[in-house]
């Protein structure tokens, strides 16, 4: 089959080896996927990844059991074990033996077919277009800051970083908060969420102050770090949306000084993310910048690099 | 008066401006300091002090109220302004205006006298000797972390770092878990710690397997920072508790994958420290390493630098 591999290096091959479901997995033709910044950052290496690249998708189910074929699908993108004492204390998404769709140790998406555990599968509803649905991987991992950062609707909440991902969460937090204010470097991509009602601010113009119950660090630099400390008020929170793929110098003296505190957020609820497209609560249209082909894969990675997209989308099957 | 100070340099000066008793303050006659790890950083450098140092003291009341004159006290470190957004939330210890005795624009407790705001002191009990009132300010540091991170009983609790505060955390834990050990890299010092019967493991011999729930990291440098991010579980809480002065290298992509919490943690309540000593719940007796004159200032400073000490006092007054 067509796929976007890395393996030392990024290739686009057509005759990698379709994958076959397993018992108790399905085997799901592609329809769209979506490029993210952890898919730039393994193409770098991260994670000693090797095998077919990304994690965002949504496809039909073609082969497995009987319940899915034919459904549309999207699926959450950590493999479990269900033994481990992680899984044994409802902390699935960090099973100690998990492998990962397009990030450790599993193939991703970027291709033909994907085959994944039925468990890790959700519907996705008709009125959720298919570029919609490529949204619910992200936009999930966007809500799981709702859920681990305890906040009230007067709260000054700051969003630092105007890409895919601070996008997403200022799109989730303006329905929780009065006072949202996202920072970013692109005006283009600051218009896209003033469209949306979101207040912005172009990181030039932006002086911290220490005043922001909560940050969030979504620029995935340690720069954004930096000013997320300066930024956040003191007992308030950073969360970390972003991994950072290299060693990055950091002061952290002021975290202690003004007892911050960071959370780490990774993935998200999945049925949160498809009721609130479900819904139209957020409108993700404006996000997309590019759409390529699989064909075209290795350009539409290149495209993603450009800081001027915010999400480049790869069409799989026509 | 006599008083260590730091101004570009550290000196032992003989004729350092006594202060007064402003309006709600009292000038209180130093019997024993202690010297801290912030009064070595201060000693290169940090956060651009210049005056008086040290803040942990005990002292008799010489002039002020009068129901204070001749109580024998030691004094919370932040002098607060009572009016700004932190100090009217509850945050009195993170005022916007505050100033820090021996730390920031404010004369410290290395000499013979000290002035601060009434409202910074606490009584000492009777049972409690002035050797171990100085632990009382370090202590409540101490203690502050059973009062910003929830754990159960059964929780598996790691502190890293041997030294001064990583003592005093042990201590303070040790009577809230089960599972507790502390990691530091010095024999004589984990001896110390296992004399109050907490579990020790010398750093060359201990294996990070990401599965305590709480880590406090009280080494004060990077490296122990990043040992926290490996001995730390998914969706665990590192406590940091050191500062550190400079600069540091680290990699924070951990606390994404891993959903982990970092608590910055600073200064703590000292009616619980002072009730702790009192009823005789913490043993200090072993931390003490050396005791020098306020005339042997000098020496002093650089006995605490010395990593086989773990604390050293200094008598002002005979």
């Amino acid at each position: 089959m067509l796929a976007l591999i890395f393996n030392g290096g990024v290739k686009l091959v057509s005759d990698y080896p379709a994958p076959r479901a397993k018992r108790g997995e399905a085997l799901v033709a592609v329809s769209v996927a979506g490029v993210c910044r952890t898919d730039l950052e393994i193409s770098r290496g991260y994670m000693n990844f090797s095998g077919v690249m990304g994690h965002e998708f949504v496809g039909r189910v073609v082969d497995g059991p009987k319940a899915w074929v034919d459904k549309r699908v999207v699926g959450e993108i950590n493999c479990i074990c269900g033994h481990c004492d992680m899984c044994k204390s409802g902390l699935s998404n960090h099973c100690r033996e998990r492998t990962v769709i397009g990030i450790d140790g599993r193939d991703g998406a970027l291709a033909e077919f994907i085959s994944l555990p039925v468990r890790n599968l959700h519907k996705v509803p008709d009125n959720v277009d298919d570029e919609q649905a490529v949204f619910i991987e992200p936009l999930a991992a966007a809500f799981q800051v709702v859920r681990q950062v305890k906040f009230s609707r007067r709260d000054e909440i700051i969003v630092l970083g105007d890409g895919r991902l601070g996008q997403l969460v200022a799109r989730v937090l303006k329905g929780h908060v009065n006072d949202l204010l996202l920072v970013g470097k692109h005006a283009d991509k600051l218009i896209a969420a003033e469209k949306q009602g979101i207040q912005t601010c172009v990181a030039t113009d932006f002086v911290p102050c220490k005043r922001a119950a909560v940050v969030v660090e979504a620029t995935g630099s340690s720069s954004g770090f930096e000013l997320a400390t300066r930024t956040v008020r003191p007992r308030g929170t950073i969360v970390l949306k972003s991994t950072f793929a290299t060693e990055s110098g950091c002061n952290l003296a002021p975290l202690v000084v003004d007892e911050v505190t960071v959370v780490g957020s990774r993935c998200g609820p999945f049925p949160e993310a498809i009721r609130a497209l479900s819904k139209g609560e957020v409108d993700i249209s404006a996000l997309i910048s590019r759409r390529f082909s699989l064909r075209e894969g290795l350009q539409a990675l290149k495209a993603a690099q450009d800081p001027r997209n915010i999400k480049v989308l790869i069409h799989v099957q026509k």
